[in-house]
């Protein structure tokens, strides 16, 4: 399987450069009979459209999906769908400097290293963020699938730097807050304070991380497939796929070393004649498996690495330190960005493991 | 591929019950020529015995490995190499009550909608920890192979029930001092501390959790293979494949929310001649690629399910709240054994993506 | 994914050598729920018992199957199955020569090439067709699976030593004397005469080969996954990994090249209120989907490489030509014990590409 | 693994249909730095070309690759590239009845099955023979990769309408004339004959099929993955996803029922040096595993399905047997135009294999 690959019944490989002619993803394994058309598509792409203040970066991209297969009057066929969004507006002159000089906490020199000099290095190339629109056409078709068993995944941003929520936000805030402030916050109020943090940071030519938390609700208990695709396993390995991810944990996550297993444990009960447990500090999975409650899971994502101060880094040709200053206008925090892409891979991962068995009735 | 099969060049296929007959493993892709021995496993598995002390299960698992294939002549084949241990002394008859009660933070209940009541329960059945003989065993194929070009892992616990180390220890500390103490902790006074608190716990029946750091030396920059196969996204859902896992994070992890970008990034220096970063705030990865400077994961892990205080469950067969006392004796802290653990996790990621970048000159 | 592994939803994992400690096979994707028992599969692997007269080899294989994974209480469980038989009576010293001198028609130059001269050459090793024991255990477990829904595979002799069939013979003729005859063959009288015709050329010390042909009956329409996992493809890649495999052909198979479309073309009819074809030419599979009809496909296999002719080869050492006499008692034909591989090997690639559409309720 | 993608080094991904937007594909696992053009992959999507006589359907295709993705300043990135063909005058109103009324011959009623009614059907969707062009682009990429190390693939028409070749053409002949006659027969007289019989079935409104047969030179011997990656067995597999194909043979092929052990096996000669066989029956191939002699491979299309004589089908619609008339025009023979298909899916087979042997210098 390729590298460019991902899934194993909802299987998507991914293609494009930032600077390149497209970014585009095929996705294969989606069932036939699912309703589909360019606009569901085209809503979650302007999801993750930059903002238009000082948060954004100044590129424009107005990326409009075209369908090239597999869906056929209205409905997928069975057939691979390949999406795309053209490349607009693209200045790749100032990147050339990169070509030897690596820009700190970003992949230039590695991607030299793997790519023996010939990676596309313009914008970023393959490691550009711009790449995570292919993860939101894909997302959308997941979100297609899944909304036929009620399978609902949102995605809130929890901490920009270092300020967090001083309570876990209900669902419903959740549901009507996010898309409603550019922090993609639940609180409205932390997300001013979020805000003024991040345009501080720009002003200074620095740049902030944050936490988006996922939660999806309504997963059927037993979905995951140990022991090495575990549904945990995938969906982190899918979450640190998105450029900039540093961490992730499930539940209450890095706290487990701090509790007792009598505190851990979420002990079982019975509400409306279904299974709950009490607590969820698993995030809704156990041994791989789903337990039925919210799958509960939060990445972290590293401040933005192009900053306007100056840094060290080495001449390649010369082989010598130098100093690099980053030019042009890059997002201050891509937190907020991020929180729908998260939102496209979870939802990603549940479909491809829902298909494996067996819902969406696809004999 | 298998959800019980991991890797691409180097593929390991897990097999097996915590009380059934073995515990197994498969692993394909080696390359011929390897200098392999039982003995060389069998070190390894040694690694993971339990404890004769008041921290360690009762069961005495005294697990000598059996290679059935793909060794010939003290060298690797090419061929497939199957290995196993036997499963001795096995009770169980205390296992019924778990069919229809199942035990809170345990796989059980999940399990059972998973596969439909007809896994093997006993012990856990492939839920159990026992099955991580299986990742020793690979991981002892892996090292040796990674040793061949000098790559060379370290795994230690950095903190049990809320006890963590006062600074990061030196590598030196790290191998002179892991394997000299239960906890597998560097630092020899801090291990004093965790191990009265796991003795405390398990004087309560109860349990904790913890947090394992792995380190890898050596490893060449560019090694990954992005998008969807990054080193850190491959080896994180490696580690969450681990029973407990509710965490990992790269580098400053979870950190990354606090600090700015001119903080985070790790700028580049030269150092006899060979390009380093002062920093490694990244651990060692960027883009979903090996930078060549130490790797570093964490991985948390929760406080063992099984307690001995009782708790509420769901008698499956009444449709009725009840309640469990889990009887047996049982580990009150995984941690230490999970640091064998998760070191042949670290080295089998690695060893399967150096395979793929062609290190071991294997044409 | 693993070279010793086939398949995607039904996934066998391969191990052992010849002359080794065992054969055997991990079965990965097996819905929980299947009555399974040792002696459903030691059933099949009687079948491929070598007979005890002078058609076969004089090895003594009373091969008994041990199950040590996977099964409980006499169900699947869902998890991997893992089965072997161990190897006895084996003499390995005659092969000690075959290191610097291969034999003509045997995979030993190239093995040595391919695992740089660490491959287990004892036998054949991983080359021989002993491993075929492996793909056997996996049908019965493949035959098991189908018998739930109706669906049956059948296999036969049609032709050794350029002896063929007078005529296609009927279902019942396949079903009532193949298993009661040393060929295998449908056409008890036709059975003397090939008998006769292998008989002789061991008596010259040289061998024949064959066709065998197998027929699945009631394979649901619709079932492939085209268009790399075409059920021809996948078939045909499934029977050319058994040893001595030279051709596929389905249905007219080679003679398309002789016919014209008006002759070829399937046409459609109605029976019973079911769609059928008048005639077979496709043998069942049409754009790498089945049609409904019986799955028809013929597989080649070659004469037995092990004569006693002297023959030339080379000295590995001097890098000279050589003279090779291959000593020990060989088949003179594996064509009849073929039969009951193919027969698995189809049914392992049918359960397969079932559970991929759903069948076996395996939500 | 997606079903429409094929390989594990050398991974292709399919996308598009017959009469939709585009036919494209994405190759994934090139290594870096390989020269590459549109030039290159024109040159290959020209041999396949209709041709303008009786022979070829009307419809021009004018097809013009465009790279989408992967290729910077002339050479591949390492990153997946992404070619395609647009679709332009087609006309879909003439497919309609297929859609109850499916093509003796064709996928059109196991199709339905499959995609429960929603494939796109116009012009045989992503069954029609149209999809080879994507193979053809991504042959282009392979037999770059395969000019580094000097293999080469060669492949021509041997058999139409029952029109075979008096002899085995010479290399030269080979080389020289296929490219030469609409036919690609290396045999200009025979090409003649043949060229008359798929003219007359062509007036008849009926059609023809035959045998393309392909040569690898200088595949190094050890080439192949065994046991289930077999260098045959997944040659074989890729050979039958071609539209039409119905078997595949290796060496004396089918034969070897009729040949005994002594003439089949190859003998080993040395010559300049080099270890070869007398002869080549196996064509190429021992254990799944290349000799170094020259891979030789045929495969069967069958009579196009699409003639214009009345034929029986179903009306899906009313459960009655009815008559159909396919118009438009039809190629007679699709082999002359699946000889660079068969070239272009044997060159993508090996470019794979060789990258998992570490060819190519891709570290």
């Amino acid at each position: 399987m390729s590298a460019n690959s991902m899934g194993k019944n909802f299987v998507i490989t991914c293609f494009g450069e930032s600077h390149g002619r497209c970014v585009g993803i095929v996705i294969d394994g989606c069932p036939p009979s699912l309703e589909m058309t360019e606009e569901d598509v085209q809503k979650e792409i302007n999801k993750r459209r930059p903002f238009s203040n000082q948060i954004s970066t100044s590129r424009r991209e107005e990326d409009k999906v075209e369908i090239l297969s597999g869906i056929f009057k209205g409905h997928t066929t069975g057939a691979p769908i390949c999406m795309l969004v053209w490349n607009k507006n693209v200045q790749s002159i100032v990147y050339e400097q990169i070509r030897w000089k690596p820009r700190p906490g970003h992949a230039d020199y590695p991607a030299i290293e793997r790519y023996r000099g010939f990676n596309d290095y313009r914008g970023g190339g393959r490691f550009s963020g711009r790449i995570t629109v292919a993860f939101i056409m894909a997302g959308a078709v997941a979100k297609n699938l899944l909304k036929k068993i009620n399978v609902k995944v949102l995605a809130h941003t929890v901490e920009v730097a270092g300020i967090g929520l001083p309570e876990e936000p209900s669902l419903e805030q959740i549901k009507s807050n996010v898309y409603k402030n550019i922090m993609r916050c639940a609180d409205r109020k932390i997300a001013k304070v979020m805000e003024k943090a991040v345009a501080d940071a720009r002003n200074e030519g620095d740049s902030v991380g944050g936490v988006v938390e996922s939660i999806a609700l309504n997963v059927p208990p037993g979905i995951g497939d140990p022991i090495f695709d575990a549904l945990d396993a995938d969906m982190a390995k899918a979450l640190f796929n998105i450029p900039g991810a540093k961490g992730v944990e499930f539940g209450v996550g890095f706290n487990v070393a701090k509790i007792k297993g009598s505190t851990n444990n979420d002990q079982y009960a019975i509400k409306n004649g279904k299974i709950i447990t009490l607590t969820n500090n698993s995030g809704g999975v156990l041994g791989g498996l789903s337990t039925g409650m919210p799958l509960i899971v939060r990445t972290a994502f590293k401040p933005v690495s192009s900053i306007q101060k100056k840094q060290q880094t080495v001449d390649l040709r010369k082989g010598t330190t130098a100093s690099i200053e980053i030019e042009g206008r890059h997002d201050a925090c891509i937190v907020p960005r991020a929180v729908p892409v998260v939102e496209s891979v979870v939802a990603i991962v549940l479909a491809d493991h829902l298909l494996r068995r067996n819902y969406f009735n696809s004999k």
